[in-house]
């Protein structure tokens, strides 16, 4: 249903591709996947998600799933995390369900690249997180490591300047109609910030994250001095009762690492970041989060909330990569995400930011050294800082680099970073650039599955199957559209050329006599 | 003046920044530079050609230049080339021009990075490359090289489907104002190519490359049949007269390639190289240019043209790449560039396409090992075949990869790549994405230069300078847009905040509080 709304458009046009979506049923799991029908009788199929965007707000599907939880008072409360289930080495509904999504695969789901006992391994290994907040049942199972495929990261959310509860749940129905894994809602300043968030999670199959600062600070009334701990775990244990999936935390910025931030150009950029420094510089004290780790964990284990464990210290500028603030922050991080391990609060370590090329190695290697390979999920990270406006395209550079070295979801970036809050189109830019940005690193690190829908389409260029070619883009409407705004109208969808070269120089064409006379 | 026309758009909005065109001189040349000046006094001074876009045709200006040359009937021909002189240890205007060129800085132009005699140097060793026809006087020198600033080309050029004369001169003018380093002309299948070429010719300051094949496959009436090698030899010294400062030739694809060719899902994707291949099967006899290669060398070195070896097997999907085809054609492609270089003629390799990122780097390490160390240039490559739409992004990944690896210079893709004929709009969201691409390798190098800007845009961030942040954008007008839509009207040029997070938690100005305290 989902992904019939996007080829939709284009299926007016022509009868020539048709997508549907279908359910694999392996052992009573019924996993969504999309089916691609090319003209020539070829399927692909992708994972998707199959929450009812025109149908808001969504039924829960998975409420059986959470056949463990205990209710106290008007929520519930898990006795186990998938971590804890992994450990002990049992299986879950979960684990079963993100093999077949990792499976994917042309005509034969069946062979699965990836059995439920792998996952299982990864997860027990801390390698690898289910995000499933017990009180989310209308989250559709996926999984965060660097065995699988790259996940890509929506950012959402309103500002004080601007959009509004409908812009928001539309960006939402955006970044799932193009593919996000998960999204982030990072409102903030604004009236009603719950009762948004509430509206999101209730629409929303991909699991949710925010950064519980932003509200804390809200409800301190925008004032840092009355931000207290208390007032900061009564947000975290309220937004975990919602069914928020994961938290960003910015626990690892310490006391110790801001003298080397304030050498830098730009400081501290992260938002989440700022507000636990300004904190202890306001109050004088180390980091609250730091201090009351403990007790976040506990929350954490409660709804199995996974912790993403925030880089408050990210570089802003190529200037400031790679410094003692970032990397100092790194080391505390991963002393944090042990901590995570042993109470079986499942976590994943974020990451930069702005990063030249020669340095983005260097960056995933340390965070596997310090963080034990738990899953990294970084902001790009842009190579350059020069081209607000197009830092979608900078920082995918990055990012597909990243992700090639291993990192395990990527934060998405718009347009308008460094400018101005994203707006719908921003959001689908976004998310195409970075699903791209994945898929490029899935095809590197040579995963299962993931070059099938490349040689479709090279099969679909090499016999001039033009609408086989745009039911396999990542952006079938838009690629349609550049490519009928220059053909003349008289010629059929199986015209054997395009405007590029016009129909006498068509170099495909000769490739008919290369295979007769060699083949 | 150049550059003026770009940021004269943001100026009329504000008087907040000014760029400027100003001349070095530096031993009787004059090197134009754009000079971008901060509202704080900083200047940050970029490369740039002075040609005047809007008087077309523009003056030769560097006639004098060309004392060397000797007349032969109404054209000229040289008696040495730039890399005839380089070998004798002989210094022409054009590397003391270049050298000054590739050393820029803030505000230390005199500062060399490069000396002239590091230029003529590298030349010597066929490691870098000055394309400049004798014929051009037009042309602004440029290098080509690895220990250089990643350069970028733009095809331009009509099709039989579309476009026409005028249209072409703008896609040059938005080249170049958008910082095209050379640009190429691939009009193939209509009326009045030479008339046309002319035209761009005479209003280009950058080195102008052309596809010979095209034109005499025109000049053969369409006709593979009657494309005999004196058509193509005819051809080739009627373009090298106007003044073509680089030919990209399809030598290197040898018969004994077809059969792999063959075997690959899209077979030859390479225009130029399926003219050839189609002339090879047609009139069953070997590569023409390879056969005759001796000819062309002459030609070349008659008016100092550059030979671009042209990749004629490039892959044209993910599944093609790296295979014996690509390599094979390589290994010839080395053997050509070796007799190049014994002949005295100036030249560069044409290098993929497409290819997975864990494949890149082997790309430019066997280029270095068959051609020893000539140019590579590349177009991207892409990194994944499902993006149609998206495809200056997916080539810029691998661009911007392949470049940090050593490829001198990045042939650009345009959005409607696979797709259509690119329009001026196109053409412009191109050469940004591989700018910015170019520009990222150039960091990853740790190019003299490349940071101070980016460290300017930090400065500027850090300070809310919104206005130097645009001057300093590769694409300011743009910048400002995004911006100003989302900022309330009454808000200063100064506002300390942007819409993303809005006036109350702008994180950047905690970095004064910690500067106070820390430093």
């Amino acid at each position: 249903m989902l992904m019939n709304l996007l080829y939709g458009v284009v299926s007016m046009s022509s009868s020539k591709f048709t997508t549907n979506i279908n359910r694999i049923t392996v052992s009573k799991l019924q996993v969504p996947f999309n089916e691609i029908t090319l003209s020539n009788g070829e399927k692909i199929l992708t994972s998707c998600v199959s929450g009812d965007l025109n149908n808001f707000p969504n039924q829960p599907r998975h409420e059986e799933r959470y056949k463990d939880a205990y209710t106290d008072g008007d929520v519930k409360k898990v006795r186990k995390t998938q971590l804890d289930y992994a450990k002990e080495g049992i299986l879950t509904e979960q684990m079963e369900y993100v093999a077949i999504r990792e499976s994917m695969g042309v005509d034969d789901v069946n062979k699965m690249a990836f059995t439920p006992d792998d996952i299982l391994n990864t997860i027990a290994q801390g390698r690898a997180v289910i995000p499933s907040n017990v009180n989310h049942p209308e989250t559709e199972p996926m999984i965060i490591g660097s065995k699988y495929a790259v996940k890509v990261n929506a950012n959402i959310g309103a500002s004080q300047l601007s959009s509004n509860y409908t812009e928001e749940l539309e960006k939402l129905k955006f970044s799932l109609m193009y593919g996000a894994d998960t999204v982030m809602d990072l409102s903030v300043g604004i009236e009603g910030i719950p009762l948004l968030r509430n509206a999101i999670l209730r629409a929303s199959p991909v699991p949710l994250g925010t950064v519980p600062a932003y509200e804390a600070l809200d409800r301190a009334g925008g004032n840092i001095k009355n931000l207290t701990w208390e007032l900061f775990l009564d947000t975290v244990i309220a937004q975990a009762r919602q069914g928020v999936d994961y938290f960003t935390i910015h626990a690892g910025l310490l006391q110790q690492y801001l003298p080397y931030a304030a050498k830098r150009i730009l400081g501290i950029v992260s938002r989440g970041g700022s507000i636990m420094a300004e904190c202890m510089l306001n109050q004088d004290r180390e980091n609250m989060a730091y201090e009351h780790f403990d007790e976040l964990l506990e929350v954490c284990h409660d709804y199995d909330v996974a912790l993403s464990l925030g880089d408050g210290l990210r570089p802003g500028c190529i200037n400031d990569a790679c410094d003692e603030a970032q990397y100092g922050e790194l080391k505390t991080i991963g002393a944090l995400s042990a901590r995570c391990y042993k109470a079986g609060v499942q976590c994943f370590i974020e990451g930069p930011g702005h990063v030249s090329m020669d340095k983005i190695e260097e960056n995933q290697r340390l965070e596997e050294k310090y963080c034990n390979y738990a899953p990294f999920y970084t902001l790009g990270p842009l190579v350059t800082d020069i081209a607000p406006g197009y830092d979608h395209i900078t920082s995918a550079i990055g990012g597909a680099n990243i992700a090639a070295f291993g990192t395990a979801m990527l934060c998405y970036v718009t347009p308008s970073e460094h400018l101005a809050l994203p707006e719908k189109d921003d959001v689908k830019k976004g998310l195409i650039t970075y699903k791209l940005a994945a898929h490029a690193a899935d095809l590197s690190k040579g995963l299962y599955g993931a070059k099938l829908r490349d040689d479709a389409m090279a099969r679909a260029r090499a016999e001039f199957r033009w609408f086989d070619q745009f039911a396999l883009s990542l952006d079938p409407q838009h690629a349609y559209e550049v490519w009928s705004a220059k053909m003349p109208e008289k010629c059929s969808h199986d015209a054997a050329f395009c405007s590029m070269c016009g129909p006498r120089f068509c170099p495909i064409r000769l490739n008919r006599t290369l295979k007769n006379k060699y083949l």
